[in-house]
């Protein structure tokens, strides 16, 4: 593993390596929401540590049904679980796909579980020509009779490139008439603009092969909680991860803290309107410049291209660490290069001292 | 299901179904330490609810230093997971038995897990001539050279009866020289009196194919914390069954409360003295009665049988829950008929009262 590629931007290794005291680093690596967890969470946490003192609820009912107002679907259709990745390896296993796409570059997760399962992958390239944009037609015809499974990851992580419902949809209805079933990671979703529909969760009744899973590790800021869960409308697939998973792999803490996050709508419209307010103020920004290509996004991290060769990714990395800003250098990604930097959306004023820097670096 | 066989006794179930506020109900069938949750892991939750806006570390160091010392075991042996469930089900899979024998009646969880990796069970009967004791020479018998895997639980539920360190000693003896894994369930294990040697920890060394399971569930009265852990000195089944499981199945809250219940030994001799001296109590005055065999525990509860034919199981957990007295009717497991009651330790005054209505059903 690279040391600039630690897992989310891991701080701790970064503060050893680099002699930086934990406190002084700003991790832009991460793709947490920058307002932190929300205080309702504390609150429920601090008024209730013998929540363990019981078992969860088997069936994860009032959670469930917290979900299903959160996202606007029936409780019927919602699975929850020990973080996205358990559900993931869970609906991966239980459709056993022998041949899959993944729209890539990607997390490398996708991958590995569809392998372990003993399925094969071929990777679909979001082409850089294309402002890593997802081409329809292409996919479709890529989408060859023996392809049993697509995994798309929308809003797409590094690049920020996102599905709009409609495109969805399409895509959704050729794979339905194929026998394909679709594996759509909202992991970012939640940070996209109000007036965007991108989500696929309107159109989970429809389809019976599509499969959404989310998190709430970074919208919510708590990636220890583990607490992820799955949409699909068919019953029987919804049974079957069931049937693979622990029963109580959701503890009594993390329903608790879900039941309160996902009705808390003003932690959910704060989050929103701040991250849609940074990110058109460092987009303006950065469009700006000369010498890097900024990709459109709506999550709450963005891709840049840098477009002078006497510079790479990791150079700016190291340059960036010592005065403890810590971005992804995404060069290890598959389709990108020693030229690509992912950054994420944090507080204003550290935004404001990452982009001064990122501008002496490059532009100056 | 039957209604007084409720999973843990269900005290939500119980109070629908039988209309008794929950608060109301005694429950003798939960297994559960009946000193509550350590105040120390009440107070480090309401101390630290930021705990989750970090991942748990990977390598769960410091937890299983904490594990490490409080069993007396190298920390290089331990894994924890998600429950005991997550390691029962990750080591069955790693041995992936095609024949096992389970020592039963015990917990139904193991046979299901062994089935459902594809392998067969044969049940080794513990007899009630021989008041539930494990015979080592019948049991070595039964392990004919199609067996891979035997299943002991210790102290085993829901009997109660225990295996000494010295008959263990024997019986991995014979199953290390046969190519046969053990494994030994020791969620009750720190009930017993503190000079009783049962526990097979001191052994793992020695023993290779040998793998221990704990849960804290009961001991620390955190059913909903979802944490256990195995002991194996073989690293090799170790980083096995860690490649098959979520690499953060134990969240951010379940690593501090275990870190900080394991060093607690305040609460583990508090709770050690006081379960020994109500099973002393307990045990000295069912032993008085004519109408029941009452049999030798070293855990938190006791099994015993009626000896009146005018009276079943049923009957009494019927009579007793309409006083709010929650008791395990036993009847459902292998081996044990329609006379067999389980019930666990609570506090002196309600342990008085069920054992005062008790001696009015059946002995007055």
């Amino acid at each position: 593993m690279k040391v600039n590629n630690i897992h989310g931007g891991d701080t701790d290794v970064v503060s050893r390596l680099y002699g930086i005291d934990k406190a002084d680093i700003k991790n832009f690596s991460g793709n947490v929401n920058p307002l932190g967890l929300p205080q309702s969470v504390r609150d429920a946490i601090i008024n209730n540590p013998d929540v363990i003192t019981g078992y969860p609820d088997v069936s994860y009912v009032e959670l469930r049904a917290a979900i299903a107002e959160y996202t606007g679907t029936d409780s019927e259709n919602i699975i929850v679980g020990n973080g996205s990745t358990e559900l993931i390896s869970g609906f991966i296993k239980t459709v056993s796909p022998k041949k899959a796409v993944i729209v890539s570059p990607a997390y490398s997760e996708y991958q590995r579980e569809i392998e372990l399962t003993g399925g094969s992958v071929v990777l679909f390239e979001l082409e850089e020509s294309e402002d890593f944009k997802l081409n329809t037609d292409k996919l479709k015809k890529a989408l060859t009779s023996d392809i049993d499974l697509l995994v798309i990851c929308n809003p797409n992580n590094p690049t920020g490139s996102y599905v709009s419902e409609e495109q969805a949809s399409e895509i959704l209805t050729h794979c339905e008439q194929n026998g394909i079933y679709t594996m759509i990671d909202e992991t970012y979703i939640e940070f996209a603009d109000e007036d965007v529909k991108i989500s696929a969760v309107p159109l989970a009744d429809k389809f019976k092969k599509l499969f959404i899973t989310r998190g709430t590790s970074k919208f919510f800021a708590c990636p220890g909680l583990r607490l992820g869960y799955g949409i699909c409308s068919d019953k029987d697939i919804i049974s079957k991860i069931n049937t693979k998973k622990d029963p109580w792999s959701v503890n009594s803490f993390a329903e608790l803290c879900g039941k309160t996050m996902f009705t808390d709508t003003e932690f959910e419209k704060k989050t929103k309107a701040f991250i849609t307010g940074e990110r058109n103020k460092i987009k303006t920004e950065l469009s700006k410049w000369k010498n890097i290509k900024l990709y459109d996004t709506q999550s709450n991290f963005f891709l840049f291209k840098l477009l002078r060769d006497d510079i790479t990714s990791s150079q700016i990395f190291e340059n960036l660490i010592r005065d403890g800003l810590l971005v992804r250098d995404a060069s290890d990604f598959p389709y990108l290069g020693e030229s690509f930097i992912r950054f994420c959306i944090l507080l204003p004023e550290d935004n404001s001292r990452l982009i001064n820097k990122l501008y002496n670096i490059i532009e100056k």
